[in-house]
């Protein structure tokens, strides 16, 4: 069988693009209007995609006024609150949300996701991030955030509880018998008493083994720290690749690095982030995206593109080609990236600016056939396992995708025509994990 | 018009009694059954209670194997998580939460409540518990509780720290205005930059305004510190009064000490805990409770005795009255509370144990009239605003009383036909509060 394709869907916010609220027919309320999230899910659904996505930020994200007032994530759902919501109005689809390691404690963490676990009858997968975010330390009362390295080692030991206290119960400890009165086993219990450099939980966990055993661990870091972690302990990894050289290298490494902790390279889906827009013929989908583009305001626009340059652009003639800029050791890779995009799509300053303001990532433009193609040449050089769709607007960006791109990539077989199985880990083709303390 | 009754719903566990699960034809999961959970609300709903109340527990509690292994609160959902669900199948009935002020953080308590309210269309209500008990704190690395105190006072600045991010943006403040591109009025938007002795909190909160204003605020405490924070802050409060005079004193105490923060006596609604349980005929409904209380395992139900008695029960012959117990300083209003029950009902050493065992609290058994008649005469005598029901076995204990007393309050005219508004503010009667920092 030709290898399979996992489709994620970017959800939280529902677009990237800091455009994306403005696109003529979308909704603008797409990121915090709970029936338009409802039927976003039942037709991603329908469509049966692996999951549902929710990126979190812990705090209102700094940036400056003029494009703060413009950004439609300002306000959105917990991921919690709303994924278990949509959990009471789905069958099968994965919810996976977002929870920091460094401002949540543990045994909140593992109940909340052994919960939705439960009442979405094995849907559940953790996001883990240990947010770098600033903003969110002031907060939780921290002046200063925890340091790089130091947030991923208590992290990987957060992660030791929170699967420890999955295991509290074994899978048949509840046994309710009327009869006897014996509601469950205590033999069958196990208290975890852990005791490590950052924390101390004693358990058990006051809910029984998610229906997962554990829910999907999804990880998406690419630092150093982050590619370790990945390795030894998720299971679905969600990066941000530029390119398919760099997306090969990425994958390469983490599901090389599998090895050393035991594990197989089928046991981790890599999932990048693509921008998809679609149109009936490419130059349809390219016009889509540059008016996309055009709705991002200038003054936000060229505040992004200076940065991508390490140079103030504000000075440049919005109208014309990027000027010559002189060489400076400040961000070679960011300029050289610009030069090229600047050249291969010939962008006007403007252009340029509103390409970084809105979404500066790996993107796929083109007709069903020709992302297709794209997306199946990804698979097959190993860049990747499928993908995080981040949809360019809602909802037709999102009902594009799902009624004309999935159905091509289920007609070259690459993609599911109905799910096989009940739980997130069943559409991945994750096995469930074995209990720690209790054999089955 | 006659004063109204309040109805909300003790949910977690579904019944507090301890043999509830036992009971024939009762569910034995009902407490951790989605579907069940899901049923039961909507027959609540049906019969137009204002809320369904999930207590909570940061912890497995502590009590001896051969109790525990009976207990059917062992596994339970968070109370997040099933809430939002439940809102998704809803659409009137108020969703009230637990959470606690120690150890939780209140930026996250803030987000989670306003998104459940937002979810819910108006629906949210916080239970704001400081938790007592020791075994939560080591699942949270601390080897000594908060002393009571202090416990109170950290509650009283978080509850400042929630609602003034609540407040975060004005009510108009998104304008998301597609044309121009601005998404939202900066100058609506107000940093808190709270710096207190246990919090340190800048905001703002990273969604909107609650549709409420602010979730409706519950307590629960009796305690003169929790009766304190109650007159202050509570909207709601839940407490278990043994009968009508405690509960008149109570009562009067409570909206007394409202004054002094100028607030009205009908700003806050006092629900007690009553435990009914329903029969065609009151000999019915005693037999029902006497079977329910005969499902406690008798190891148990004697602990639970002889802490009420201050004195070891275990030696007493199970069914005989009880003997004679040597006076002493210990626990006096506990053994002549016992005293009372034995005479009054006439129950041996056994049936009172199972009495403790189960559910010792105020409870109203008899026909769908008497009970009706209590229960007016509590509301009439102003030891009460309605109740907080306990349900003594599931399905059917909820069903009688949906089925047989609503519709003998509301042929009294005490209890509504319909719901009149849609925020659970609406059914109570509480005004919506006005934003600190912006006027309407």
């Amino acid at each position: 069988m030709t290898k399979q394709m996992h489709l994620t869907a970017f959800m939280r916010p529902v677009s990237l693009h800091t455009g994306a609220w403005r696109y003529p027919g979308a909704y603008a309320d797409a990121n915090f209007n709970f029936g338009h999230l409802k039927s976003f899910i039942r037709t991603l659904e329908a469509a049966k995609f692996d999951a549902f996505f929710m990126a979190d930020h812990l705090a209102v994200l700094n940036m400056p006024v003029e494009a703060l007032k413009r950004s439609h994530t300002v306000t959105s759902f917990e991921p919690f609150t709303l994924l278990s919501a949509l959990a009471a109005v789905t069958e099968r689809i994965g919810l996976a949300a977002t929870a920091s390691t460094t401002f949540e404690e543990p045994y909140h963490v593992a109940r909340r996701f052994a919960s939705l676990d439960h009442i979405s009858n094995g849907r559940a997968a953790w996001n883990i991030v240990t947010t770098a975010n600033p903003d969110a330390a002031l907060n939780f009362g921290l002046d200063d955030h925890v340091e790089h390295g130091e947030r991923y080692r208590r992290a990987r030991e957060f992660v030791d509880v929170v699967t420890g206290l999955w295991d509290s119960f074994a899978d048949d400890a509840f046994i309710r018998d009327q009869e006897s009165g014996i509601f469950f086993d205590p033999a069958r219990m196990h208290v975890l008493d852990h005791e490590g450099p950052s924390y101390k939980v004693r358990g058990p966990l006051n809910i029984a083994r998610p229906v997962q055993g554990h829910p999907v661990i999804v990880q998406a870091g690419q630092s150093e720290p982050g590619r370790q972690l990945a390795a030894e302990t998720a299971e679905l990894v969600f990066c941000s690749p530029r390119d398919l050289e760099s997306a090969k290298a990425l994958y390469a490494d983490i599901k090389t690095r599998m090895a050393a902790f035991g594990r197989a390279r089928s046991a981790l889906k890599i999932l990048p982030a693509a921008f998809i827009v679609l149109g009936e013929m490419v130059e349809d989908a390219k016009r889509k995206r540059a008016t996309l583009d055009s709705l991002v305001h200038y003054d936000s626009a060229i505040a992004s593109l200076s940065i991508a340059l390490g140079h103030d652009a504000s000075t440049f003639d919005p109208d014309a080609p990027l000027p010559e800029i002189p060489d400076t050791n400040a961000s070679k890779t960011g300029r050289e990236q610009v030069l090229k995009l600047a050249q291969e799509e010939g962008l006007t300053v403007r252009q340029l600016a509103q390409r970084y303001g809105g979404y500066s990532g790996l993107a796929f433009v083109g007709t069903a056939e020709s992302v297709a193609d794209e997306m199946q040449l990804w698979l097959e050089q190993e860049a990747s396992d499928g993908f995080t769709v981040v949809f360019p607007f809602l909802p037709q960006g999102l009902e594009d995708v799902t009624r004309d791109l999935v159905p091509e990539l289920q007609r070259r077989g690459l993609f599911r025509r109905d799910y096989e199985g009940t739980t997130l880990r069943d559409h991945l083709g994750l096995a469930r994990p074995a209990n720690a303390f209790f054999s089955a």
